[in-house]
């Protein structure tokens, strides 16, 4: 099983149409996306900083910090998203360790991405 | 009780010299540090991205991810780290969700705070 479709029939979904933006930064963060379908552009300021396609987890650091979006995410082609709020998530750590590595492993990845664009400045 | 009074205990303690390298970017990720005394510095190439306390978490990225170390960590004082390796990672977010979410805070802090810089340039 793909790790997105852990989360294929989580009751609350969001679709956005290509061109919209799921979230900005600088809005509230109160929820954990996970792409189910479609490609979507992480934006930091005017900058791409990550393309991704379903199984992506998006808007993880505002909910664990519980502060505003550091970035931007732009649906590049008609996306749905699973929304997980904070309560989901704490229930899914507890429940499912693999869920907190995957997260982790993501948020290392994109860490990781960006700290390679900072040595090419 | 302060997170890292959490790993005052642990078995595997690394103690770094002021001035030494606890790891540099390139060496094997095979644990994840926590530090315990001291004050330490993150390198990125030759930048500065992070100076931490006792309670930081080091080294995770590489774990989850199972690459080589991204980023350097500069003893600035004497150190001493709790080393977690994977199998020991594991059973504290299977037995501590806690540390978990501790974990992803800690990330997500230092992800926002790149962001940060890159958006600086």
């Amino acid at each position: 099983m793909l790790f997105h479709d852990l989360f294929r029939h989580e009751p609350n979904q969001r679709r956005i149409a290509a061109g919209d933006f799921l979230f900005r930064a600088g809005d509230p963060g109160d929820a954990l996306y996970v792409l189910l379908e479609g490609h979507a552009r992480v934006l930091v300021g005017e900058r791409a900083v990550d393309e991704v396609e379903a199984g992506a987890i998006l808007g993880e650091m505002s909910l664990v910090e519980r502060l505003p979006h550091s970035a931007s995410v732009l649906a590049v082609s008609d996306c749905t998203f699973a929304a997980i709020d904070e309560k989901r998530f704490h229930i899914l750590i507890a429940q499912t360790p693999h869920f907190a590595t995957e997260v982790m492993r993501i948020m290392a990845h994109r860490l990781r991405a960006t700290n390679q664009l900072l040595q090419q400045e």
